[in-house]
């Protein structure tokens, strides 16, 4: 079948991986779309430092079998068609459209379906997921923004862990896609004040429209000028920005940083302590939000159309990873096999 | 009137300091007994730096205005007695031994009694304290041991700022006064399981006559595989303890940062991210927090004995001052005037 796959740092075109067999519990799906994530950009560039810092969290227990010098295979935020189920597996119809967290049960385990050699991800014509694990698409919502459930999961997770009230101002550094999936996050809270900041214009047209009621240049002013926030969401994920957060936050300040960022940082400790900040790092999601999430976009309450920037196929994904550098000219490309 | 005083980073006797004389909503205190300070440690070692630290901190609202090269006073953790007061101002009879917030207030505004040129601190025969701040020491409880008031709430304070419940394991890291402090308030909030870590054996050992259920050498092993911790408390404050903290804590702990680190600091925030981990920065304490830790000790739910290592006059704090530098011989040295 067809896919792409991550060989020496480039996104290359494959029409020979060896279609996927599903076993006990796994069904074999069409992808519909996939997103390409900054994570998957992150990991063409850098693979080598993020399976390090994964292992060294890991530590005694496992952490991430990847050969670099081999074919990778990635792409986890995807819509998908039941096609078939494994050996004595119940599941919906073929034809059924589906999401699902982005993990494959097997009898050897928990699998994370984000880089494999073996494991087949969202950039393919097909592939296994997990029975128990499938969310149909409800709502005759089509398959593209369903295919979005997953970053918004992320924001939604990251807005949960803020403890916001509807009536705190929030503040939001980096309108990447999961600085958007905040913002849409905060405006199903209901939260009344919602202040984005991003140096690019085109992020701050995006931000205002999934409902930001005002989008900084920080270039031209300070976002902590533009709001008197107790929560800051950080959703830049480079370093120095943690520290920036420390010296220009009010006091009792709630910092959640979803951005993710691999190099060491500096901060002065003493900026926090001083006006007793806190701090509450966020990954991922949790099942409940994830359904969630696609529930909200299902019912509308999250229009994620103005994310969408871009559509390629699977042999358009290499150029896809290279236009997404580019903040002006994209901000979600969805790959469509 | 006789004090000690810091000039040119060394504590010197003075026998020359003008009495103090109370404005209106002002009481001239005798001072009884004071502890010495880490923080007055720290800054006659690098007073420059925590005014540079304190003044970026405060910005455009002021900061501290403390001249380097004219003696200092210090010393905010004092029991004092009752002498006379200002004019218009109603307060206890003379001879009521009290504490306060080191706080004074006056027509200028509010004072906090830290650092100062002319605001003379509890390093001194006599001193200012501001009437409404005045609280009785209750129970005939001793001055001296009514002095430790003041870390002690500082201690109850991080407690509460963790939200800790008594059935979650705690992990004290640095048994200086601070942790001790805190090891006293998890010992009064019931937590079942206190694990205290520090390298010196005098320190461990007034961990657990504090309440500690465990003090461990982390020359020897890690105070992280002695306990599985969901809520750490990091009262050292050095560059590189928030790291190894990020790096050895569990999934979704919860950090209090209580020790003051004035310098730069490295982290890698991947490891927080990848564990979900929380960052409470902590400082000082509330007016409740302060009448509350008063109260656990005059009731003897806090017995702060231990700590007392040393007791000296005010021609003997800059020897003290000397001393504390090492954790074996002291841990709370009293100024007793």
């Amino acid at each position: 079948m067809r896919a792409a796959a991550l060989r020496g740092g480039r996104m290359v075109y494959r029409d020979d991986v060896p279609d996927p067999i599903p076993g006990p519990g796994q069904v074999l799906v069409a992808v519909r779309a996939c997103g390409i994530c900054g994570s998957d950009l992150h990991f063409a560039a850098h693979g080598g430092k993020v399976l390090e810092m994964t292992n060294q969290v890991a530590g005694a227990s496992g952490g991430m079998h990847v050969d670099l010098d081999r074919d990778i295979f990635m792409g986890h935020e995807f819509s998908a068609e039941v096609l078939e189920a494994g050996p004595d597996t119940d599941t919906h119809p073929p034809g059924t459209l589906v999401t699902s967290l982005p993990v494959l049960l097997s009898d050897k385990g928990v699998e994370p379906i984000v880089y494999s050699n073996t494991t087949v991800g969202g950039y393919a014509e097909r592939m296994l997921l997990s029975a128990p694990l499938l969310l149909p698409i409800p709502n005759g919502l089509d398959y593209k923004r369903a295919a979005l459930t997953e970053p918004m999961a992320v924001g939604l997770h990251a807005v949960n862990k803020s403890n916001i009230t509807v009536d705190e101002a929030a503040l939001v550094l980096g309108c990447g896609p999961i600085g958007i999936a905040i913002i849409a996050a905060l405006k199903v809270r209901g939260v009344e004040n919602i202040v984005a900041a991003d140096f690019s214009p085109k992020r701050r047209e995006i931000a205002a429209a999934m409902g930001a009621h005002l989008a900084v240049d920080p270039a031209q002013s300070s976002p902590f000028d533009a709001v008197k926030a107790t929560v800051i969401f950080e959703a830049v994920g480079v370093p120095g920005v943690i520290n920036d957060v420390l010296r220009k936050a009010r006091r009792n300040s709630r910092l959640v940083v979803a951005g993710v960022c691999m190099e060491p940082d500096t901060i002065h400790p003493f900026f926090a302590t001083a006006k007793e900040i806190s701090l509450q790092f966020s990954l991922a999601y949790d099942m409940d939000e994830f359904s969630a999430s696609l529930r909200a976009i299902a019912e509308g309450d999250i229009d994620v159309s103005p994310l969408i920037t871009g559509e390629v196929g699977l042999d358009g994904v290499g150029a896809a990873f290279d236009d997404l550098t580019d903040p002006e000219r994209h901000c979600k490309i969805l790959v469509t096999p």
